[in-house]
């Protein structure tokens, strides 16, 4: 992963989530918000909130609060989604195709360009008002536009060598959906998104009381 | 946030990831791994995996390192994923449509038992080997199954109601795709699924030599 010079990768992995906390916020009507309000909806300390925010300047006024407004236009600056940028997608299975529908990328600073297959039977077909391109094209393509966002849509087995491609023709940023761990070189970004590791922290919790498995035990 | 005496829950958190590499590595032929192989997989320091894991048990042998299958029927036993979870889906759209095709949840121990929706035009449709149903049913549905798991894959502007509808009925441990923090009881587990969240980490990281946005000017 890549860092930049003094800030922490941990405190920039908190800047969406105030982002997205604050986008909540402004559209329910709200103008000002304290670091203690928005604490208690993110379930984490008044004092890490300003402390991660102090990296990037001083947003807030003592005893009044943030302006939501304002806090809003700094964190997209810092977080360069003050610009839309484009994004690639390759698999256009039913995975593809919601991400295609997603209405959120456009209102955050996203716009999926293009969109491969390997699947003779997709390619060519229209999807959600983009063509489904041979995924042969795709570096091409890439190296072409200077696309620097990818979204890897395919199966597990797949991944790793679309990956390869992506990263080969100067992609820079993946999102990988595919439940594995990709081998990158240092200057990639990846992340992932498995919904089967966030279900399985949460089954930890869920104690069964059909059985003896419970987590209360398990740590004695 | 539910927590078990003990663990801590950061920890938890990275044990499905340890699942999923151990997975991976099991299916590429690996029977031994050590935690040094696994830190690097994973970006984490071996003595992190060791102290994790040690909340849990001695899975590994000094100098020969953890047999893969054996750490992988631990795992899902610490994870309560040693059975199969049943889990309702809220939400017959694109997204919805996404998770019933996705072949990972069954065999990682969670099985789509139900779909909901509220447009008349979806209720009563076959998508995936399911009929969505009429989302006034589920409170009634969730207290006769006694079904635990929600997800929630409805517009950002219904996933409140949807959740709180969830949580009456008993549902215990939510899974939201929507863009937004939900209000929820303590005793209830959430884990949110947003794209645009990991988009904006990494987009921090990409800087864009058209414009003087760049990361480093932003930290001085």
């Amino acid at each position: 992963m890549t860092t930049q010079v003094g800030v922490p990768d941990v405190v920039v992995s908190r800047l969406p989530l105030y982002l997205r906390t604050l986008k909540q916020l402004q559209r329910a009507g709200v103008q000002l918000v304290s670091s203690k309000q928005l604490g208690e909806i993110l379930d984490l300390t008044p004092a890490q909130i300003r402390k991660d925010l102090n990296w990037f300047g001083e947003f807030g006024q003592q005893g009044k609060g943030y302006d939501v407004s304002y806090l809003i236009t700094q964190l997209e600056r810092i977080l360069h989604v003050d610009r839309v940028w484009d994004m690639i997608v390759v698999g256009a299975g039913a995975l593809g195709l919601a991400l295609l529908h997603y209405p959120e990328f456009e209102v955050n600073g996203f716009r999926i360009v293009a969109l491969y297959d390997n699947d003779p039977a997709k390619i060519g077909r229209d999807l959600g008002g983009l063509t489904v391109r041979d995924v042969r094209h795709m570096p091409e393509d890439v190296r072409q536009h200077g696309w620097r966002i990818g979204v890897i849509a395919v199966p597990e087995h797949a991944a790793q060598d679309v990956a390869n491609l992506m990263v080969e023709a100067g992609i820079q940023a993946l999102l990988c959906y595919a439940p594995i761990i990709l081998a990158l070189p240092p200057h990639v970004q990846v992340q992932y998104i498995d919904p089967i590791v966030h279900l399985q922290h949460m089954t930890y919790y869920l104690t069964d009381p059909a059985t003896s498995h419970n987590a209360a035990s398990k740590t004695s």
